[in-house]
């Protein structure tokens, strides 16, 4: 029995709260405060924002289900030829205080026609200031533990897809150590039922605390000196260039006249550009800058 | 006698020049260090940078002369037949360290396709941080001195222009107090020769060094506090985001494979986001941003 739209929506609200639970649990300290909010054009949504936490500096976690009619570029854009559409997401950037915690990304979103088209898409990505090669190793193990189990091609595909997706072009880096990203997926690109895709997309959205926590767990105890502190506002810089220069989930909600606090939630509370900043050799920060390619396994 | 595209980036390096000497007396401290940089598919520039400086915390003046074939998407953007290009121009971005002196804009440049087709553009305008309503007017007042020394019709038409040019959309706030900004100027549409135009773009140039130098002198002995402080770095925030969303010679350089250290110099050494900040009613901040709207008359 396939699920609806409304059903869906409820899947999402709960996997929201159970985030906040565990990330204010994690973070000992920070409260999320959410704002309801609505759309003039329809629907509606829930931010919900930690600010000076003792581990996340500033971060997201964002419910929304929205409906109404796409505008022309975007109906074009997604190549759909009716214009009534529902969708409804949950989206998560946590940039952390200590650079020794990787900053993280989860998206869960489905998408519906008045025709009756419908997609599911979604992903995690990581984001470490520095690379620690046994973490990115455990990050894309549990990463392909959720696809297997629905699947064995996901990971390798929805891997691939993040590579290609986070992608810095003009700096020819990528955002981070990627992770799984999808798009558009339905009953006629998986195998898969609806009901299946659904069931592989909430165990994604639940992968995301247990993983981060534990990432938070392993580094957030670590000190660290004003040098790392300013690595990582460097790289908070590349993250602001590649969501507002690429990020077509933020592009996307600036065309459509979304809630502008909710889509740019995903910008850090402080990011810094030094010109031509260019790592010490045989430093970490070369090793990390180093390891920002598309197409390196992980796992290996 | 029209002037070789060899003469006007001549004329356009001696701005560069210039405007270096006249920021560096004003700053009195910091020194522009410059990268010659060639590019590979033809010609090359200057990239002029100050960071640290006791007035400018960071700030570009480069100076560029590329030429080559326009990528297929360019051509069509331009909506132009003919490949084979030259393009030429002075760039500034100027982020000072002390919020109660303005952020400034100017970028003069030539185009030129093996067609034989030309034009101009360029433009002058500023984001100051808190705005003083007499500082806003001298600014225009003295941008309307360059513009009518050329057109009568050249102030009002390249004021609007700047209106509608620098807004950033999703925000529905201009970036600044505007100024001036114009492009695919030419003896097609401007009642003036190529020299004239050319005479005109040189005495924008000009302009910028003395206008700026003088709004240095009103402000930079102010002392501020760390409130300020703060409300610069998310006004630079917004800038960021104008940037890397909207501005077409960011997004051109980016896409035709431009220097990236050069394109992005106009990105701040620091910048913020915080979740939905609301200025107290009747603060200076609050002015400052019921102010920054189209079509305003600062010379009333």
């Amino acid at each position: 029995m396939t699920e609806s739209r409304t059903e869906i929506a409820e899947h999402f609200k709960k996997i929201q709260s159970s985030i906040i639970h565990q990330l204010e649990l994690a973070d000992g300290k920070g409260k999320f405060i959410c704002d309801l909010w609505e759309r003039e054009q329809g629907g509606g949504g829930n931010t919900c924002i930690m600010q000076h936490g003792a581990v996340i500096e500033k971060g997201g976690v964002n419910f929304s289900a929205v409906f109404g009619q796409l505008p022309a570029n975007i109906r074009q854009a997604l190549q759909v030829s009716t214009d009534g559409f529902y969708a409804t997401g949950v989206s998560i950037v946590i940039h952390p205080l200590n650079p020794h915690v990787p900053i993280i990304h989860m998206n869960i979103r489905y998408f519906e026609l008045d025709s009756g088209e419908y997609w599911f898409g979604g992903g995690i990505d990581l984001t470490p200031h520095y690379i620690i090669p046994e973490q990115a190793r455990d990050f894309h193990f549990s990463l392909r533990e959720v696809c297997n189990h629905h699947h064995p091609d996901f990971y390798p595909r929805f891997k691939k897809w993040a590579d290609d997706y986070f992608f810095i072009r003009h700096r020819g880096e990528t955002r981070g150590i990627g992770g799984i990203f999808f798009d558009r997926l339905s009953h006629l690109n998986t195998e898969l039922s609806k009901e299946q895709i659904l069931d592989f997309v909430l165990d994604v959205g639940n992968t995301f605390a247990p993983v981060y926590c534990r990432l938070i767990e392993q580094n957030a105890g670590k000190s660290f000196s004003d040098n790392e502190k300013r690595w990582q506002y460097l790289r908070r810089g590349r993250y602001v260039e590649f969501n507002l220069v690429y990020d077509k989930g933020t592009k996307f909600g600036l065309d459509t006249g979304g809630r502008i606090e909710s889509i740019l939630m995903s910008l850090p509370a402080q990011a810094n550009w030094e010109y031509d900043m260019v790592p010490e050799p045989g430093s970490r920060e070369e090793f990390t800058l180093k390891n920002l390619i598309k197409e390196k396994d992980w796992l290996a």
